[in-house]
């Protein structure tokens, strides 16, 4: 009879594959099967910062989201698409766990934080032992590439999504010291609003594909574009308390 | 004539040796020279999170705080003691630069992230080449532990200094999703009550040492001791939406 497998739900970190953990690297050199999200068509994020690190054995599953941008986030059928997607993975990683092997599940930078794998995480929990790697987060890939200290002293740090509403990103951007905005794309303008409302315009940069070949490092104010990539973070640094 | 050296500051992540970066492991097996802050008498937890890694032939160089908690945050002599402090130290690691030698100063975290390498880091950066690594911050190795991710979907997160006011603390409180407090030690009893005012303390948990052999982890409402000791963090999770 064979022992149950751990699913290891693994932080890659910001993007560059130097970054990652001595932990994850070792799961990865040795693993026999990988499961990773992506968009139907792409290779995926995630699987390409592991490229040349999986062995040439490695049984690749790919998770292919069956929904992104199509519809929007407030429909129902949105969430139901998702949660008929999420079920349907989980049961096949159970399979892999309960047939005895363990399973490396790819996770874009830390798994716990705004992260896909949490949703995978909540179904397998009480079912097969499941480990977490924690990871560095992509903001802290996005603050390090500015060359500028993001939180000092006391600093209030808010990390707000921008998918949230115009009134509510305004509101939290004039109460902090230092911010990051995640999950930019298509909601860039509303960003841009909402930190010129609250004052904090002039102080923001972006940074677009933070640790990865493509990085690019700007103050938000001299950027020409009105579009944006997903991989884009946005940044305004804390002026603390600095002897 | 020699080359200058650069000063790379390197996060080590959250205490566990296993969870630093991959680049940060390859420059500390090579390293020629450390540097570390510590309270005087101590070892310090950063050389103690490198031990077994370095070369036996590193030259150490141990940066001694004149003061910690002898004097208040808000007395002028602990900015000027500080100051002074980290001048000289400064001083000592351009001088091995310009010697034309590599220094690895040891970052308990990520170094942008509320570190005190960033008071070296604004006083080199004009003077000698220096490069920053980023690492998983301790409050991702204190959420892992939590085996509860901390932001879902639209989640606001807010981080937060035990140090700064009772009113302050509650009012960050009340506003958030997801939160996180550190730097607690002798702040502990104000940040409770701070979070008994915002109606969160029922929801928070508290991690001693996260990813450390003495890592505990506790819901705040069944600690017995009213001490803990530095190296906590609280963790309060958000309940965003999740398909």
């Amino acid at each position: 009879m064979s022992t149950t497998g751990t699913i290891h739900g693994v932080g890659l970190g910001p993007g560059d594959p130097d970054l990652m953990s001595v932990r994850a690297h070792r799961l990865l050199k040795s693993a026999k099967h990988v499961a990773f999200f992506r968009k139907a068509g792409r290779k995926g994020q995630a699987r390409q910062i592991v490229e040349g690190i999986l062995p040439d054995t490695v049984i690749e599953f790919p998770m292919e989201y069956p929904v992104t941008t199509e519809i929007p986030l407030s429909d129902p059928r949105y969430n139901q698409a998702l949660s008929t997607f999420y079920e349907e993975v989980t049961q096949h990683l159970i399979g892999l766990a309960k047939s005895g092997d363990d399973v490396v599940v790819l996770c874009e930078g830390d798994p716990f934080f705004y992260g896909s794998f949490m949703h995978l995480y909540a179904r397998l929990r009480d079912v097969v032992p499941v480990e977490v790697v924690p990871a560095i987060t992509g903001m802290s890939g996005a603050w390090t590439a500015t060359e500028t200290p993001i939180t000092w002293g006391d600093d209030v740090l808010t990390v707000l999504m921008a998918t949230l509403d115009e009134t509510k990103l305004t509101h939290h951007i004039a109460e902090t010291d230092a911010l990051v905005v995640m999950k930019i794309g298509t909601n860039f303008e509303k960003v841009v609003r909402a930190l010129k409302a609250a004052g904090r315009f002039d102080d923001a940069w972006i940074v677009q594909y933070a640790t990865m070949p493509k990085q690019n490092v700007i103050k938000l104010s001299e950027m020409t574009e009105d579009v944006t990539p997903y991989f884009s973070i946005i940044v305004v640094h804390g002026q603390g308390r600095r002897p």
